[in-house]
């Protein structure tokens, strides 16, 4: 008889392995290239130090993630006749950037879960939290900076010119969102929505690794506005089945509370167009929904929200929103490739764009 | 009959020429150097963009402070011979770091007053602050960039360099202290708090600027280890007067909520020295005391530790401490710049030293 552990282990591997064999090769390719991301990330971060300080640093990129923005500068390094090795400092680099932002941001929204466990500040509080963020960054600081012997000292210094601008646009989009919440905005429309999108979502997580890759690809060259358009359509594609997956996914695969961003009253594509679409009393109740502050909201009123975006069809626009973004952003992306030989790396750069829209998790 | 509005105006006027003729020539100095630093980081914030952002970077610097960074920047690049011209951009961002670091600060700590007026995080809420120190930092490093063409690609990557390295020993200072906090550290003594006092204050506040403005004189050349140990008791001599102050200052001058380390449980070398030198029931009846979240600290209990402190002669205690730290850093100081000439600028910054132990603000 076999013992009920070793069974569900060998049943987990099994399923493992079905996994494996079903995914496709979009799947594959980025799995590799966020193990090979995640473990140099992991073995580079310093050893020793205060507590809750490096230790932590080590917590969000130890968890369950997709490592699409490593995957971006390496894949667009490679396709632009690069080697994908010279770029591994700055795709470890752009990961610790991401992962500086979302403790931060899970601080800044409330949020309680991150990738299936709990965030930061919920386990160690806020001061801690914001301290390993700053952390996080400097240390991604720090492997951008170990690429002067790798690439030189022109080249490295243009990404970290590149580095500077997609922080300071990443703060704006920040920012941004949070005064809308600060100051209970509700006249927002489809542009506004996509404004932010671009300077909070688009910039770091798919215009930036795109042109870092090509930086190293072409040794400290690329175009003024490369990507730019490629990477805004993509990263609103990305952001709007995000915030979707907020409301309809399983917990289980995506990791987050789900309606999350219900509670945090966060200015979503579906809560723009329900407020557009609603009655006047029902807009009016909205607003004084949204001026509530997250603690005095109820599970009654969350859902009540829940359910009007259903009524008036508001998940649905926006699920269709973010295909026709993401059919677009695959025209740019043929557009912005068009003079690239066709190389897997290629093919996985705008594969990328179908995944981002069709993803659970 | 003159106006209450007119009159108080001119006795200000009168008042503020009677202190200015008050003042010492380090004073003097120091004010000079402030005004310059101050007008020109304000000069330079961006322009528009989102609400809540670049706008509140401008308000811990807009406020009454010393400038204490930027002059030390200054002061010893002119005493090694460099023109301090050259030295504006990095004094901007000295204090635009530590503005950053302020902002943070005030929120780990909780704090309710800064330089006389409401902390960031107090005024507009935790997730604004945050992104408002991230954004203050980010435009210090920006300052750093723009010296590539003053000062030449090689000096300027030397003192990005000092910097990361700068910003890694504050975060580490921050997280040793935070640390203290979150585990009710009681079992601490005088090396530990130098330790801290070291990495969170003596780094970014003395022995950085120093290094930075070395750097600028001697085009990118500088000694490893240069300044270390003259900033490090200068550090800790300004951060022991910086506790007592917040202890036995006086609010109007001072500008922060006095006592509010005690609220916040903060490691000072008063608290450290009186853990060592109560007796028993006390000990247990502190330790409770600091296992108590500040929110439900009260009053009665606060005034307790005082009037301890004030019994185990604690707060003399440290006043002594930090005279004596002056005294070993003027040594050091006279020996950092033994074969520098005289200069007003030499003598400025010995003076500092005497200045951070003596100053009642």
């Amino acid at each position: 008889m076999v013992p009920e552990a070793v069974r569900s282990e060998k049943s987990n591997r099994r399923h493992s392995r079905l996994r494996r064999s079903r995914l496709t090769s979009f799947e594959r390719a980025l799995a590799s290239y966020q193990r090979l991301t995640k473990r140099t990330l992991l073995e580079l971060l310093p050893q020793g130090g205060p507590p809750y300080l490096y230790d932590l640093v080590a917590s969000y990129p130890g968890r369950a993630s997709k490592g699409l923005r490593a995957a971006l500068c390496f894949a667009t390094c490679a396709a632009l006749g690069g080697n994908p090795r010279q770029a591994l400092n700055s795709a470890v680099a752009i990961e610790l950037f991401h992962n500086a932002f979302l403790i931060h941001d899970d601080v800044q929204d409330g949020s309680y879960r991150r990738r299936g466990e709990p965030t930061l500040f919920l386990e160690h509080g806020v001061p801690i939290a914001v301290n390993v963020g700053n952390a996080t960054n400097l240390l991604g600081l720090r492997r951008l900076m170990e690429n002067r012997g790798l690439l030189g000292p022109q080249c490295t210094w243009k990404i970290v010119e590149e580095t500077e601008l997609m922080m300071r646009r990443s703060l704006e989009g920040q920012a941004l969102e949070l005064a809308w919440i600060r100051d209970n905005v509700c006249e927002l429309d489809v542009k506004d929505y996509l404004q932010m999108c671009l300077k909070k979502t688009s910039w770091y997580s798919f215009i930036y690794p795109m042109r870092i890759g090509g930086l190293i690809a072409q040794s400290g060259r690329l175009e003024p506005h490369q990507f730019y358009t490629f990477g805004w359509y993509m990263g609103a594609a990305f952001q709007i089945q995000d915030d979707v997956l907020n409301l309809a996914g399983a917990y289980e695969r995506y990791g987050k509370e789900i309606g999350g961003d219900l509670w945090e009253g966060k200015r979503t594509l579906m809560l723009i167009h329900l407020l557009q679409h609603c009655s006047e009393p029902q807009r009016s109740e909205l607003e004084s929904f949204l001026a509530t502050p997250r603690a005095k909201r109820t599970s009654a009123s969350v859902r009540r929200v829940y359910e009007l975006m259903l009524r008036y069809g508001s998940i649905e626009y926006a699920r269709s929103a973010s295909r026709h973004l993401a059919g677009a952003a695959l025209l740019e992306g043929l557009k912005a490739f068009r003079r690239v030989p066709d190389s897997k790396e290629k093919r996985f750069i705008l594969e990328m764009v179908l995944y981002v829209v069709q993803r659970d998790w």
